[in-house]
């Protein structure tokens, strides 16, 4: 039980983007799919759910609950018997939430050939045992690809801030 | 077999969101929990994606696919034991594809008082059975609500394309 | 958390049919079915369990256990691709157990016509978190059916009990 | 392919109770539990679909839909850790359908000690790939116990028919 | 609740291999397979899994951890719509842990001819609720067949010295 | 659909170990676990089981089925809520089978220390839609590590037919 295998990274009060990658493989079964032969949307929202939790977990190091996803497009089917590949890593962190970036691709089994299914956002919270809000590290862009996904984040945290208020004041 | 139990609506060219409600209710049980004893945020969204396939396969009648889903923004936490309360309707409808809403609440057992979990906003394409589109029926909004929750369709269809060009705009 | 969205119903001794009234959609998916592409009789039992238990729970706002379910006759079969719903409603109540009954229909996705599966009467007790059976209140019916169906169910417990003399007389 | 590991048993126009025995063991885990932590009802219903199915099969030596599950009392509950066994054999046989009975009962992980949880009696269709009903093999009952048996389905057959009576008089 | 249908079969300091034996039978069905309509191996090796887990609790009378499965041969697919028939027994005990084989055999629905899918080897611990290692009874072999499992479990715990002690020496 | 996000990486007769590397995560919930609060075996066996899979179908370019596992030992156990990471790729290949080494780790969630597992030898054989055996690439080592890997994987093969000879000598 005392066979560390790798190093405890350190994370210390900052964490790059790299120390949250995660990569998770499926195989497309029939349990996952409908009756038209896809994978139908749901199953890939909660494998998207789970390779981005698994993000923020190495971020924040503790439990943690999703507290929003934000516009998904599915941009080409998922079929049986397809391999499908989900990269996740943190983009933007705050006090006690952090946005988690998914990028979703489906591999040909034939040809190798992979096509983009869907990027998604996810934002969830640090929490305790009960649930409570805890803090999170500090995010520290290191490459060129860190720094322009955490801008992309806070041009999205705006956009969703102004479509509430365009609904807001339509009184909708 | 022969035994239909309910008239044939006769949806016509124009069909009306009520005749597209939809309800679904699920105990929350350990299988569906994460190890905080809560619903792990992908299984509710499987279940909304269900729930609104359901709408938008009444007012198709015919297969559909999951396009895209709306922010989603989880507001309390589904908890162990609780009951999961999903009801969703078609809101707006373009060429081959629906706007379909789902509002999901959680029903406290001891005290039957519900609270909002989370509103999404999904989009379907009708499509056959080697998945290409196939046109959908008009949307006919009958009531105020109606006619509420189709502006605030095009309003969202709106909000979409203005974060898709400032993400643009940006280089992102 | 403390945003109640439907205020507490305030059931109080007694509680009407109605206050239990239960919706469950599915979809019915490769991972419900057998090999001949219609849903397994266990899987249609199982959702037909979880429905009636969300009426009971409704009824005696705390846990339940089944019991027991009467005879159930599968009419038609529920094939791959089907829309099921159910619905269900607690029928009579004793000192610590009430039956509820479920009606399960099938939607045919292109003609939107439904057929009847099955209906199922099955008995719940409310039990504390150790299983210990719990008092429930007394169901108050409103409408005629209401009155109907908990004339039916006191039928089914005459009939049961007749079955278990026949066969105990005859030593079986 | 070719290693056919047990003869054939030449099951000719009739087959004894003794040659549909069928045993399924579970280990209950917590993917089968309701919040309580004991089996849900319908999990176990589930289980003895597949238990009395296999019996079906190996009397009809084809496909077979369940038809109808007669009354089912849950006698104890099923916990979480305990081992569920069920056997089930095929007790009566028509021209199309066969009655199977179930026993399902629940041995304790420490002192091996069994108790009886449900006996459930289920009619299945031995149907061909498109669902049409075929013939069944004439059951040959051996023992004074395949005798009682096959008696006391015959019991159940007329009391069931008795029930639809007695509702149907009662205009129910 | 007080209702033991079997006596407590008494197992003393001793148990022989029979007081273990299990039964498992599984119908296969599309949530099992893969996109070729056969059980995936995973699946059939979880099923393993628990059928051996069964005949480990009835010996050790607690709870049980896989700690190794031997060499797995799958010698014939297994098919959508087959019945899988799996058959457990302990073959050999240490101070903690034992030794299960596994039979699988499939059995063809038309033709009632079963053929031998896979045997395997799995080691279990006997544990208490922390997960601490436990004693476990003698086995006592009372026929040959129960002798000759025994002999061959010992020449596999040499053998797989052997093979670590080989890799070993190669600096692998 | 048409919307190659990686070039076809062009695999010829030869195939790099590199090019079939596979990464699956996945996070401990309940629905995976006994009663225990760790991952059963037979869960974590699956997983194995999809994560080689996606090997050997990145090698060979076609349907794989599972032939078989070797010796397989759980160091550490696989507890409720930790992330398990699994990483496989081929280490030998034959005329239609292939070998595929699969290491499993659990990585704590609060020191982000990885802890060794499980390490599993399966191999596939690369078949048709039938399930008839088809020629699989020659594998290609580039490092000391895949010729490392290479060799154990004969030596793999020669233990086990000693092993299968020393039985057979034994009369087992």
């Amino acid at each position: 039980m005392d066979d560390p295998t790798s190093q405890n990274m350190n994370l210390g009060p900052s964490v790059s983007p790299e120390q949250t990658v995660t990569t998770m493989t499926q195989i497309v079964m029939p349990g996952h799919c409908n009756s038209l032969g896809t994978a139908f949307g749901g199953q890939v929202m909660a494998w998207i759910d789970v390779c981005a939790a698994v993000s923020a977990q190495r971020f924040s190091r503790g439990s943690v609950v999703t507290a929003s996803m934000d516009q998904l497009d599915f941009r080409v089917p998922v079929r049986l018997g397809d391999m499908l590949v989900l990269m996740s890593s943190v983009n933007w962190s705050g006090q006690t939430s952090m946005e988690v970036g998914v990028r979703a691709e489906v591999e040909n089994i034939q040809t190798s050939v992979r096509h983009h299914v869907a990027t998604a956002y996810l934002t969830f919270v640090h929490v305790d045992d009960d649930g409570r809000p805890l803090p999170v590290p500090e995010l520290l862009p290191r490459t060129d690809t860190d720094r322009r996904r955490q801008e992309a984040a806070i041009i999205r945290r705006d956009a969703r801030l102004s479509t509430r208020q365009a609904l807001a004041k339509a009184g909708l």
